[in-house]
């Protein structure tokens, strides 16, 4: 057996179970995605912690992720021996109990390992949570390669969150690190589905750009937008906003100014606590590139402490793009197998 | 030589520049304070950014340390041998250069070591921030022995953080990790010496306990407290709240409840990012003990993302007091000599 394809160098499956769909990765013995799988997530929901029920999805989660698993295993003729990665949204314990997902609420309590280890027999298994995988990702592979204090951050649905400091997966006491949008910036803010009110995903997320782009446009300053969207101003989405600011519409860009704004608020509080060398950015909101990351830019320069006594921190976009996750979970699962 | 008695455990001094005092303890080869000396903290003050005159104090706060060393050495009839570590406030980078100090302006920008160096020759210094130092203290000797997920608060003049993370001091990439009271939680709030608007310490911090009070006094909140004060609501200071508080009056008890639900948002936040098993609080404002504690915990327990579905976090008051940061910058310094 050649020491550099034991097992740890092996190929590894990963998947990310992200708030609309189940996404899978076969990496190969080099880290390259050898096949790629997909399904919808079933149950997804805003999670209301009024709503009986909240969780009751999770075994229709875990039936996704089998069968993304399968086809991925018939993709690359896997015969099971592969270790198996799955990322996770909200809060994830060392035993892969989901305790809390607001984003998922399909899943939230869910004891996520055991319904996958129904599923998958004869399988290693291993649950993280998402960001935490695409951390890792960006770290080993991606565009934090080589800087050891790397904050990355996804904004989606929500916002997630994973720390790498000195090289090391920051998990905390419970494996509950980087919950980092429910930071709350401002405890008179609207309510979250987390119980607080003001968290940072209020304000910085998909859903924060939705709720930007209807103040907005109720204050009038989106006019063309609004006409667009058929003169309701209550119709207009977070992505009319960035196809308008995309051709140049100067209210969809002050918006994104202001998005740009509260992203880099969060960033500058997380750089206060942890420091890092290099910041990634990933998720959907960011596939707008720099209408997004060039305001961002600018007023984190503007807020950071320290301003210019500190280096510089490097605000980068992910390079991984919506396999992130399901690549850095293969990793995990290969590393901790 | 016993190696039991290696340079590692042999005695060593400490030193934490505070914004009032310069405090110092020697430290023997078992962990026990075997003298302590302190002095003034010269020039000391809030940062004004726009004052010239910042960080032209730090030859006097370096020589205030250099006597704090000399009178250490004395009583312990050291020959200069042990090591010396250095506690400062605010962002201080791998090289002993105070890059930033909002609390300590006499000092902010200085380089802190090479003025040591020049007052202390031949003599093994290692500087750090504070906080640090004391999470390092309590991780070791006092209220967090025994955790490894540790995050550590100091509420004083402003607030300090330290975090243990798997048992590892977090530094960040330039050593400027743990900067907690710095998190923006209302970018409405009142303007801080950092340049920012509504940092946590603004709230939670001796100067939040003071303006929390004003507001009090101003609203007629603190009959009694602004009556003991004069009859001038501006004049009331956050100890008349804490003595009002600990002689039951009912406003200065609400204060204190004002207080601790801002500690707690901080706390909340911190535990989003970080997931520590234990927060340890030390610094001026803990003195009163329960009195913001018991409101502490009450709102945490609220607002903690999560809430039952994660295991507690246990809440506790720093054990070495004002001591935790020399004990913690002599224990830094044996270590990293």
């Amino acid at each position: 057996m050649n020491p550099e394809r034991s097992p740890r160098h092996g190929p590894a499956l990963g998947v990310d179970i992200g708030g609309t769909k189940v996404l899978g990765v076969a990496l190969d013995a080099d880290d390259e995605v050898a096949a790629e799988a997909r399904a919808t997530t079933p149950h997804s929901g805003i999670f209301d912690p009024n709503d009986p029920a909240a969780g009751d999805g999770a075994a229709a989660v875990a039936g996704a992720v089998a069968e993304v698993v399968a086809a991925l295993r018939r993709a690359t003729d896997d015969d099971g021996r592969a270790p198996v990665g799955v990322g996770v949204p909200g809060m994830c314990d060392r035993q892969g109990v989901l305790r809390f997902a607001p984003n998922l609420a399909a899943a939230s309590g869910a004891d996520i390992a055991a319904l996958l280890a129904e599923r998958l027999p004869d399988t290693i298994l291993v649950i993280e949570n998402d960001a935490t995988c695409a951390a890792v990702a960006e770290h080993r592979l991606g565009a934090a390669a080589g800087d050891e204090n790397v904050l990355l951050v996804t904004l989606g649905t929500g916002i997630g969150g994973g720390v790498i400091s000195e090289g090391r997966v920051l998990l905390g006491a419970s494996g509950f690190a980087g919950e980092i949008g429910h930071m709350v910036v401002d405890p008179a803010g609207p309510p979250c589905p987390c119980g607080r009110r003001g968290c940072w995903e209020r304000y910085a997320s998909g859903g924060g750009l939705a709720r930007l782009a209807r103040e907005a446009a109720y204050a009038g300053r989106l006019p063309a937008v609004v006409e667009a969207a058929g003169g309701d101003a209550e119709a207009v989405r977070g992505e009319d906003v960035t196809k308008a600011a995309l051709a140049g519409d100067p209210g969809a860009l002050g918006v994104m100014e202001d998005l740009g704004w509260w992203v880099a608020l969060g960033l500058t509080n997380l750089t206060a606590v942890l420091d890092p060398a290099r910041i990634v950015i990933g998720g959907g909101l960011v596939e707008v590139g720099e209408l997004l990351l060039t305001p961002t830019k600018k007023a984190y320069a503007e807020q950071v402490e320290g301003g210019r006594r500190r280096p510089d921190v490097a605000i980068v976009p992910a390079a991984l793009g919506e396999r992130a996750g399901a690549v850095g979970a293969a990793l995990t699962a290969r590393d901790r197998r």
